[in-house]
Parts: C-alpha cells; structure tokens; sequence
C-alpha cells in the first residue's frame, strides 16, 4: 500500500474505545494518507506499505494531537493589572470601578480590529500548540453585539491561516449581559434569538451556540430560549452550567442533548443521570477553579458511575482562567478533581473530540480518522499528566 | 565608554531595593562589560557607550535573570508511574510494597552514573531556562552515602558545562534515612557529620548544607548536629523547615543564621522573629502544597510584618513538586499562598539570590552584578505571573 507518511519505533496510545485504558500498542506502526490515518496497529501485523516520508520515533510515544474543547482565546485588553490589584486588596466592586472585570474584555474587543484579535491570540495559540495541540475550540462572547461577535469568530478562523492547527468556533452571544441592555435583558434575548444566531447558522460563523446559565449571567429560562433558537436552526448546544451554584444547568444541558455541559462543580444527580442518558459529556475546567479557588468539586465519582464521558480543557480566558497550556489542564484534573490519567488523557483526545461533535473524526488513533498526531519524549504516558511546566512534546502534525 | 553589549529601548524591572517596589525604569538602558552590568538606569542618564553588540528591545521588559533557589533537579528513576497508581487509590503503603516513594528514587539515583544523572536532568534544566532561570539551585539527597552524594553534587555542576546556566549545589545527605541505618541513626549522623560534611567542604562540592526537619525525617536535635558540622567546616546552612508539622524549624534555622528556612507552612510566630533577626530568608515551595493538596497557609502576613525576606522556588523533585516552571511556581504563590506579584518577582530574583547567599553578585540589575538578564514580551511584569503555561521569554544572558 502507498502512505504519505510512516511513523515507526513508536509506542501508540491510541485512545480508542475497542482497546482499554489508553489503547495501548507497544510496538506500533501508524500510516497515513491524504491527511487521514491509513494504517494503525501493531507493527508485526501491518501490510507492505510504501512511504513518502518515514519518521522513525526511537521509541517516543505517539498519540492523537490534543483537543482543547472549550476556550475563550479570542480577546483583546489586558487583565494582568486587575489579577495584581486583586492581589493587593482591591474589592470586586474597587476593580469595577476602575474599569475592570469582563466589560473591560468587552470594551477592548469591541475596539480591536480583526488583526488586532489574530495578534492579540497568537501567543496564547502557539502556546497551546507546544503542548500538541492540533485542535482548539474558541468562543466568542466577548462582543455582545453583533458585528464584534462575529468579529471574534471570524478572528478565530483566522487563526488557521497563521498556524498548522484547526480551530472549531463556537457562538456565546449568551455570555453575560451587555452595559447598554442592563435595563432590557429581553431586547438582548430577541436580539441573540432573532438576529445573531439566525445568522450564525447562515452564513456557517460557528459550529455549535453555548450559553452561561448561572444566577449573575443567563436564567435557566433565558438559556432555554436560546437553546431553542439554536434548536430552530441546526445547531448543537453546548452550557457553561452549575459553575457557581446548582441551577439545574446540567439537565437543561441534557434536556437539549447538548454536545457537552462544562464545569459542574455543582450539578445535581439528577442532571448528571439526564447527561448519561443524553450522551452530553462533561468538560470539566481546573483552571477556573483553582484560579477562582474554589472549594466545591464536581461530582466525577457520579459521572463515572454514570458513565459521562470526561473531558479536560483549559477554559483559557483573561479574568478566571489565563491558562495556555492543556497538559497543566490535565495535571490541575488529576491534583485537584482526582481524575486517574487515563481519564485526563482520555480527556483531552477522546472526549474532548467528542464534546466538540467530532468524535467520528478526531480524537483517537483509528483508520479513517484526520492524521491529527502528537509524538512526545517520554517514557510513559503518566508523565504528561504527572509533570508540570515539562515541554515534552517532540513533533506535531495536522493531517500529516 | 567602551561596553561589551548595549540592552536599548527596554523597560526594566531592576528588583533594585533603593527603587520601589520593583525597581522599574520605563526608558531603560543596561550596558555589560566583562559579564557584569555595567551601566544601568534611565536612558537619558547614560554616558556615551560604545558597544560591540547593540540589542533593540523594542520595548520589551529586562529583568535580571530568574533564580530558582530550591530544587531537587538531579534524579534519576521514574515516579510518574507512582503518580498514576494514586490516583487510582493505591495507599501509601501499597505504593511503598511496590517499590515507590523516595527510596525508589533513592535506589534508581545510586545504580545510575553520572553521565546518567546528566542525561535525566537536563529536559528539566531546558524547561526552567525557557522561563528565564539563570541560576539554579541542586540539592544532592538521593544518595543517602557518600559516593552517591558526591556524584549527584557533581552531575549537578556538570550541566554547568552542558547549558548556558550558573548552578549553586547544596548539600543534604540529610534528607532522610537511608535504609540500611533504619535500625541505627547514631551511625548515619556521624557519617554525615564526621566524613561527609567535611569532605563536602574540604573539596567545595556544595556551598552550603542543608536538612530536613520534619517527624518523617530528622529531629530538631539531630537537625542541631547537622548545623553544627556544618558551621565547624564553614559551611552556611538552609533547612527544610515546618512543612508538615511545627518543629520549631524556623527558630533553629534562624538560631545558626541559615541563609533560608523553605517551606514554613506550620511555621509559628516566634520562629518568623527569629527569622527576621537573623535575616533568614522564607522561602516558599507552593508546588509541594499544591501537589500534596494541603491546607496549612504559610504565615505570609507574619512574614511581611516582621520583614522577613520572602523567595519563590519550584522545588522540583520527583515526590511532591515535578515541576519545571518557576513562573508557574509564581502563580502559585500569588493564587494559593496571596503573595502580591511584587512579591512573586522579588521571589523569583533579588530574595532567590539572598536566599543562596549570592544577594551581592546577581538577582538585580545594579552596576556591578552579573549580567544575568531575562528579556520578556510583556506589556507589563505582572503578566509573569498572571499567565499559566505562557512562554513570554524573548531572550536570556548568562554573563552577557
């Protein structure tokens, strides 16, 4: 069979569901062809294969490139200041009042020209990807109003143009109230529900519409809406549920089989139950947490015994999350949410992939898929999830 | 004036302590000659240079180059593995039937040549000088008899001759038992206070001595003995002090004027004035709080009060702190332990150096010292230590 590219002397952790644990091969050979994986397995059973370009591992380690599933990558403005008075003392309300918080992200958003939200993203982007990423999702949400919220997005998919990485956009129009509706949050609902995702799906601006339901953004009842909304014209949902407090946001999440409800630290039995049934996975975020130090932790014996698919991200955002690197994700899961490493590595391949809508094409080492690879220097898996801070990665491909 | 090179339109953050705060200087200019700073300041304060390398900072922020005052960087064997199993619920006790915990590594670092101890230890080396450390600390304490000690105190000043970088090597054979004196202490003690010390001294493997002071390791008594060799052969001494349990660490640092008391979390009041008189400096390792997920807060606010000198190290070792980052470190400091970011990047320079007894020769940018320089693409220092996993370094001098 003629290949593009052959992967030799290389251990596999295939992540795929038909092999357990991570999928592990120990002597494994990977093919690929027109971007996607040809041939995958063990070496010894492989067929005659004809290459291009042959890589030869030396034993490294070779898995799928990593997914970074929920994201806010896309802003302009700086809150490093408002992190430093924090530090000294300053009050939530001190920082408001002197032009912090998130509508200082919006302000500065809605003021930055497209080519100022692509440069303003690029470090944190090229960070993620020294970290074998090769998928990133990325939300808008910092404009809250129509021509900046599709800037944001249009920002993103510009991001594949500046670097070999593919970027899936999501719509969060529902992020939190924007100043100039504080006083009519039912014109901004008619505007996100009549106007702004009607065009989404139209002109294709994103993939799937997310929403923030807690007591200090959206109710359950103005979520429904806008899942309806999105319902109406042919996108999946994703939530920003139970972060705060239990407001029921992960059975809304299953209600409209949402591809995914993310943080949890407070949702209830019954909404992880409804999310097993439903097939919603949850993306648990650490970097919110420990950022925000909180003390609640998600229910992952629940999810597990459930059986909701667990996924890690990064949550990567300027007030509650300046984190750019995926495998601290990872690390942050297992310390704090004790996630085993199977679970944070399935995490941020499989079920990140998954948690994306993506799970037939991503995610996994398995024929047919995208060659979207990762090859690391290390001797075990573990290591990715057990240091922090280590650069392991040793090459990354995106449809190789 | 003649230079050798001219660091132009830079900010700089000097860490100077005649300036506030972090010593900054907007329209900076720094010139080196023979590896030390030669001029520094404002730019329109500068004499003629003539340089025979010109570097444009283009704005960029110069600080002096970062110290990471306590590691335990040079180890051989795999404890990831460890990570993994409790993770999945293995107890201390099983991990330890399976061959786990220090003595593992203790084990793996006395069947490896020093060649080997190199090898291992420079990813972790490239990972802190990639955020900017020009100096770092290596304590030996993997060997636990002479011949081990000795070789990991040189593998450590080896990877002097492998990278661009100053290490300072710390001797602790008093880092816990080894094994085969389990049944007799007395014997262990004097082998490190009547061969090993004086050998340490005698052939300079180490420039200062260090214990751990701990109900799992050596007694406040025992710890007593260790200093007292150590002053005998002239050796300044730093101590593992209160990180689980109050010893009264603290106070018997200060009372032979070690030159740090590291960890301190169940420090107590007496201790910090007696740190503060002896002008000991507190050192604080919040990847181990972080990784062991403890609750005890170091007395941060006693230490502020009594003006005790406070410095921030990654403590990387394979147990309970794989971490490569002293930026992250940083973050940790500022989000777990509310350091301020001054206090953060005054940790990580001008009280690192102190705390290694090196406060006249680097961890500032004055006239005089090193020239160990950091250049970062940043738009403001606090970025340092706001962002997790960012890779902001620019550019980095060893004697430049």
């Amino acid at each position: 069979m003629r290949v593009d590219r052959l992967f030799t002397e290389v251990r596999l952790a295939t992540m795929a569901s038909h092999r357990p644990g991570l999928g592990i091969v120990e002597d494994g050979l990977l093919a690929t062809r027109g971007g996607r994986i040809a041939w995958v397995g063990e070496r010894r059973d492989a067929p005659a294969l004809e290459a291009r370009e042959t890589i030869r591992g030396e034993g490294r380690w070779l898995t799928p490139g990593l997914v970074d599933c929920h994201t806010h990558l896309v802003w302009a403005g700086d809150r490093a200041h408002e992190f430093e008075r924090r530090l000294e003392g300053a009050t939530y309300a001190e920082i408001a009042r002197e032009g912090g918080g998130i509508l200082s992200t919006v302000r500065a958003t809605r003021a930055a020209p497209r080519e100022e939200l692509v440069r303003a993203a690029l470090p944190r982007l090229d960070a993620l990807l020294a970290d074998g990423v090769t998928t990133v999702e990325v939300k808008s949400g910092y404009g809250l109003e129509p021509a900046t919220e599709y800037r944001q997005l249009a920002a993103a998919r510009a991001l594949e143009a500046e670097r070999s990485v593919r970027v899936e956009t999501t719509f969060l129009g529902a992020h939190t109230l924007p100043p100039e509706f504080a006083s009519d949050r039912e014109a901004y609902l008619r505007l996100l529900c009549e106007e702004m995702i009607p065009r989404v799906a139209r002109d294709r601006l994103a993939a799937a519409v997310d929403a923030f339901c807690e007591t200090i953004a959206f109710t359950p009842e103005e979520t429904r809406r806008v899942f309806e909304a999105a319902r109406a014209h042919g996108l999946p949902v994703k939530l920003h549920a139970d972060q705060l407090s239990d407001t029921g946001g992960a059975a809304l999440a299953a209600a409209f089989r949402a591809l995914s409800a993310d943080h949890l630290e407070y949702a209830n039995a019954e909404g992880v139950t409804a999310m097993a049934r439903a097939g919603t996975v949850a993306v648990l975020l650490p970097g919110a947490f420990y950022c925000l130090r909180e003390k609640q932790l998600p229910p992952v014996e629940s999810f597990r015994r459930a059986g909701v698919p667990i996924a890690v991200a990064t949550d990567c955002n300027p007030g509650t999350s300046p984190l750019v690197s995926l495998l601290l994700a990872a690390n942050m899961a297992a310390t704090l949410f004790r996630l085993t490493v199977t679970e944070c590595l399935l995490g941020v391949t499989r079920n990140a992939a998954r948690a994306l809508g993506l799970a037939d094409e991503r995610g996994t080492l398995e024929i047919g898929k995208r060659a979207d690879l990762a090859l690391w220097s290390i001797e075990r898996p573990a290591e990715l999830v057990y240091m922090m801070g280590a650069r392991p990665l040793a090459g990354r491909w995106v449809g190789a």
